[in-house]
């Protein structure tokens, strides 16, 4: 089973930043010590500060993979254009959320993502990403 | 590692009723045919329809078990005396909901409870229970 | 016809209770009075003040009853769960107001459960409830 | 017992347009093999698109009806005129709703008319005339 | 100097309804009792419930008129077409109101024609026509 | 093919009101300047300022014609009854606006009509008339 | 009849500020010209930028004024305990506009004095003053 | 004098639960040693998580207690149905909230109870009692 | 114990203005007659209608005082100044409402001042101040 | 005349995604069959996902283009950028929605770039760059 | 250069009250040591608790200052009045925040004042009104 | 002490776009005449429509810089990105507006990026940008 991780903008330093929000561990040891080694997954994983990219990503990974596991970070929260592109293909998209977003600033309530995904993860750390790569098992 | 999954009101029919956002299996057949072999877990289920009972069960939870996993139904949108439960006790609780609420009627995009749990799971059907059983591994 | 009639909660003393909204008889007096009599009904009546009974009583009242009338009280502003009850359930439900909700306070404009009833009688007094039986007649 | 049904705008193609909400018998049809067979009442009925007229009709029925069985249409939602005309007049009116309006779109949520009349039927189809009829035996 | 008052829905039977916000004379009487016999002006007045009517009427004052002292009753508050109709012509327009609608339902504070026009005379009774009338003067 | 363009009130005197606005061309020279010349249609116009009229005018057109321009106007922001008319009815409906309603006033922002038309033209002046014409060539 | 007129903050430069607002005659200056010369009238007058100063003065007032002329300037939409001061004495305030507040910034239509006075003049500049004294004529 | 204590949803494990807000002595010691001195009042208390048991009580007291002192918790921002028994009895009802619910949560700023209540003390612990006992004295 | 009681604008005409929620004694006839007399305070009351004032009593109230009882009438609802003040000094601030404000105007329901104070005594009329008072015992 | 079309966010493949809302024909094929034959206009397309890039391209095209057709897709709903962008330039922008936009969700109603706009095409699916070309006639 | 600083309400204990906020230096301190030694500049300083008077000190100072620096501290946010002086008045104010208000409690976001001043500095502490001088250099 | 400029969308050509708001001059001429002349700073300026391109460049500057001087542009009002990473960097960010913010359209005075910066800068101008340098001189 393929499955593609996207990481937006400012996933890229992870366990640097708040670790209070985000622990200390970066995404990258996360991925390749805890992610690579569950079996039955082909996991690939990109990261991108850019609307856009995340845009186009996501219409050329239609055929290419089984599952797309997104975190949108901040364009989770005003992003129609990434959730245009999620109608627009017909590979499920589940979304991840490091932090638990409902327990933060007011504005990170609003999820203009999540209503077109199959599921959300929020709140559990880095292993969110784990327990979303899990939900593709059945 | 003790578990206690606790299912709050109507979901007593998942299987019968508004099966395009709840599928059509009972929360019975799966939990005894998908959960309860999943090893490394001694769980246990709990149905009632009563918001104070919740509330009591919460409270005594709190030595009993390593995990809770709450399906609050109706309540996840109303009831502070939950959530005020929640915070009152250490065992870690992770919230569940079958269908996706982001994608339904907007009141259900309020959620008074996810605030003061560890992690949410949504929208994965009954599969969402497995998941946030898995979530407890690490 | 079998019709059962759910009274909420505070609606034991109605006819004692704020007189200018809720008339002076009690129901009791008006279902033996004025209800009982009316031909091609077999009428039960049942009073609560538990949310959680609600949904209880409209689950097993699927198989038998032919319709329900339901008082649902100030849970009528505040119950999801009662609203989820109903969608779950296929007996007709007819919704009843004692009072004119609209020209109450605002709080009493919001409705969670009129939206999945099959109707709605508001504002006619203790006489709200022979309409609703009457409702049942074509 | 001498009542004035008063049907406000589109009501006259009611049994062609939307029966998914308004059924498809008119209610002309139905008016003379349902209603008017209903002892004890003269019936008399009116239709008008005319915000101003159903002003007009209210003023002048003062006198002349014993009560009004009122189907504002769309100025339900939008008329502080038709409202001001009912307080202005001391013959009792029964708001109507043949389909209803709290399942549909927002905006018919807001009832400028209803807080000041004597009782409101919502969502019988044209069965809610007659309904509304028999609320005067009383 | 020629003045026409406009009196809007509803306003034909002050003097009967409401008499705690309207007063007990009707506008016809103090018309010609308290209005007429102020020098300087001559005077004329319509009564119409229709919206499309006040719309026309504007458009036909504007050079028959030196002044318009406009009553807009309930459709003060919901109105749009009779504010492009005041913005339409060069006559100047007094807004007039009988009772306090500030100290009324929530509804009435909201006034869309207010802002388009020369003058507001607010809460005076009938007496509100003559200060409107006096305000010419300057 | 059969076109009726309806403009509703205040339409009668654009060229004399407003010109930042509305230009300074009315629409009777507008229509025969511009619009009878154009090809395969044969083009009719109405104006009213009544609500109702143009409730009855929808009506009436659904046999008689393949299209209908309407412009509104002020009814376009406060008009349910319009939109309840134009649901009932199969011609489809071209909506049109003059002005730039997006860059006006905060409550011509809202638009009662428009989601229930098969297009709408906004902001080019008298010409949208004519661009309207065209959208129904293919 | 003895009148007071109360002025509040910033009203002590009419006439150089804000012209297309305001005027350019100062309140003075009107006030000896347009204001002193009606016959009947005892006039005061005012003036005080202090929130605090108009509470006391219409304490005072109480017993000495047959009638209070209040133009609370910016006061107007921020000050509950103005509003409280009118409502604590008995001698009529009739509240004054100088320009029409409903044209201007969204925050000037909050009114929180306006619904416990006698009545409000808006909008005729200071010609304002000079219609709210003929309203104590009569 | 007899008074009753209400303790509603999670009031069992005050002195447990979040110190900082509820301090860390249990209702009951602090009963116990603080209260039931006080001369000149017979004091009984009863703790319950169940909304419907609240209800209850309060209808049941009315003939048997001279005052209610009634701690609602999260109740207290959630329950109409708690707000209708007050107004359905006669016995005197003090509202008694422990921490400073103005300075928490923005939900906690919405009182559905206390606008029926004969008076609230907010905000000095455990203490708010005795402070809502003393208040019956006079 | 040094207590400080200070009363904001209108407080000082209690007893005779609006007695439906203010009672009919002024507050220096029930000082002397009920509070003075409480055993173990030395009692100081001080009145102003003036913002300012206010803020510079409880500046320079830090050490003079051991206690302040602050009823900020019409400041309560629009006062950042005064909450300020309340955060820059260290001397416990009570905060006494005479009548229920959760049951009057909407605009009374926003409170600046509660948060920042130590606790809040509201609707016990003029017993409210010795209530507040007798929160200092402990 | 040169023309450029601008497609922002998901545009790429209109003809396959949400056929119900977009159609199924790609804008390509549209674009050579239906536009290109349009005599009086050379026309140019060019298709981003990137926000900035549409700023960009904007800014080029200031004295390159007779006029802008623009599709800003899911960001005519959140760029206040691309809103700059237009006003920084000369060259007038049409804005073209494929979709009605007022007919799905809420967050498309609002739209931050069609106040800047000369003119506005709503609706008419593909076409709806037809009607824009043709728009340029004049 | 002569430059006004005016200090509204609590800005005289700055330096003791919450110093994460503000700091541990006085105004006094401060002024004296890093401003009186900046070239170029005559300064005065101000301190008021009084609304009322920093409206008088901003129609004073038109004529003997070329700049004013405000700080209207609580002001910022409720003032109507002082925002009226400072359009009735020629001089240019600036106006300073010492703490980031956009970083504390929601109502501090309100800013009554700011749009009508010349440019606005936030945030830097006491080196605000530094910054604050050096802007008038140019 | 090195300083980074970062420009944001739309700020290229400030100087030709609406000179009201942002006067005539370009930021390059205004930085070559008017900041590198300030001594003690090391001046970079970097320009860029790209919101990605933002985020990127503020995660590179982290050890490169010791201050940097940030004018989001449009992106202030709506970037959740760009606050993220500010948050996740340690070089302090002072956030500059070029015109008043607070006295332009509503939807300006939503900024999610102040609530992390240092100080905020706002209305002076390209003056602005100078006032943000000597705002690090401390």
């Amino acid at each position: 089973m393929r499955l593609l991780i996207i990481n937006g903008p400012n996933l890229n330093n992870i366990g640097k930043r708040e670790p209070n929000f985000y622990g200390n561990i970066s995404f990258k040891e996360y991925f390749n010590k805890n992610l690579t080694s569950i079996p039955g997954f082909e996991l690939s994983s990109i990261h991108t500060h850019k609307e856009s990219e995340i845009v186009n990503i996501l219409h050329e990974s239609d055929n290419n993979y089984d599952g797309i596991i997104l975190n949108a970070g901040a364009y989770t929260h005003t992003s129609v254009a990434i959730r245009d592109a999620i109608t627009a293909i017909s590979v499920p998209v589940v979304l991840v959320h490091i932090s638990n977003v409902y327990a933060r600033e007011i504005f990170r309530n609003k999820n203009l993502i999540a209503p077109v995904c199959k599921g959300i993860i929020t709140g559990f750390g880095l292993q969110s990403y784990k327990i979303a790569i899990l939900s593709f098992l059945d």
